[in-house]
């Protein structure tokens, strides 16, 4: 049997990346793909419990260096329980945020070290990195404008205007850094335009 | 102001560590010390939430590289919130459990790879380290019928003997791999000769 295909949904708060997920999982779902749709922090049940630890409660309740140690807490468990079995048993895996998120938020939007980061890819990931990482762009304002009229985990929105456009430069770096696994998607534009984007690069880039 | 002194207490479960902890904080308050006596996973409000996590449960709960995070998480926001503003005040820290139980329980008690373990203690800890390790020995099979009998965080005990084993001889590694941090505390011994032996290591080797 030959490996599944892992895409990662990246970008700030309001971009619509769950919306044009379910979009994507639906047209893969008709197309016949067993599709596993899921999202961090969380995704598996013991994930979920860390979760619950990362987005409630006040802003500074940890420094973005435990914040980076949990989120890697929660990703390992996530990977082994249910990426992991995913993509052996050929699935196509549609993650909500993934590491990428880490060097975004912890790194470029906190000061976690960049050298933590990356030892915690290379000693907990290993080769489990998508295929391909989708970077939805749009500008902070918007996005937390559309994040606070929609409610939800409000701990990450509240950090303010500043630390959200450190953000959107981190999404930025990653997608320039790394341009064969990255596409970065203009998701200021309507939810139909924003699907086709994603359709033409999905289809472009992948053999699915 | 000078820095304080940072004493760690490692070994495996039913070890008397608690006992002896209290009876040394005792004798150092009695001589002026600023005490500070702390445990680890837990220690601070942050970390004590991922402690519920890390000690409930069932044994294979988490895998051992998960775990390394957690408690590498719980530690980050321990010696942030604690241990550094206490030695930073010149106070004398104990410590039930720090780095040396991870390498330990999750090292060579699991399988979590010692090159993460290694990554973790350099990125995480900086030159937040103990000052004097004492590492308390004794037969698993004791340690464990006296945990039993005492109850408490029955999520590594059930672990079983050969586990127990493994984490002996980890432990004994750690003390002969840097004998001028730790010093080996033979536990199968009455609480009052393993006060005196105790007492001796600290006396000795710190300028308290």
């Amino acid at each position: 049997m030959t490996r599944g295909s892992f895409i990662s949904f990246e970008g700030g708060e309001g971009a619509g990346k769950s919306t044009q997920i379910r979009r994507l999982a639906d047209r893969l779902q008709s197309a016949g793909h067993d599709i596993v749709l899921t999202r961090e922090p969380g995704g598996s049940p013991g994930a979920e419990t860390i979760r619950d630890l990362l987005v409630n409660g006040e802003a500074d309740r940890w420094s973005p260096v435990t914040e980076t140690l949990l989120m890697y807490a929660a990703r390992r468990d996530h990977l082994e329980r249910v990426i992991r079995p995913a993509l052996d048993r050929g699935a196509v895996v549609l993650c909500d945020r993934f590491s990428d998120s880490t060097r975004a938020y912890q790194g470029a939007g906190g000061d976690a070290p960049a050298a933590l980061i990356a030892a915690l890819e290379d000693h907990v990931l290993g080769d489990s990195i998508p295929d391909l990482t989708l970077i939805f762009d749009l500008p902070p304002a918007v996005g937390l404008a559309r994040a606070a009229a929609r409610g939800g985990a409000a701990r990450f929105e509240s950090k303010g205007l500043e630390f959200h456009e450190r953000l959107r430069a981190g999404f930025m770096a990653i997608a320039q850094g790394e341009p064969k696994r990255c596409a970065l998607i203009d998701a200021n534009a309507t939810p139909d335009q924003v699907s086709e984007a994603v359709w033409t690069v999905v289809s472009t880039r992948l053999a699915l």
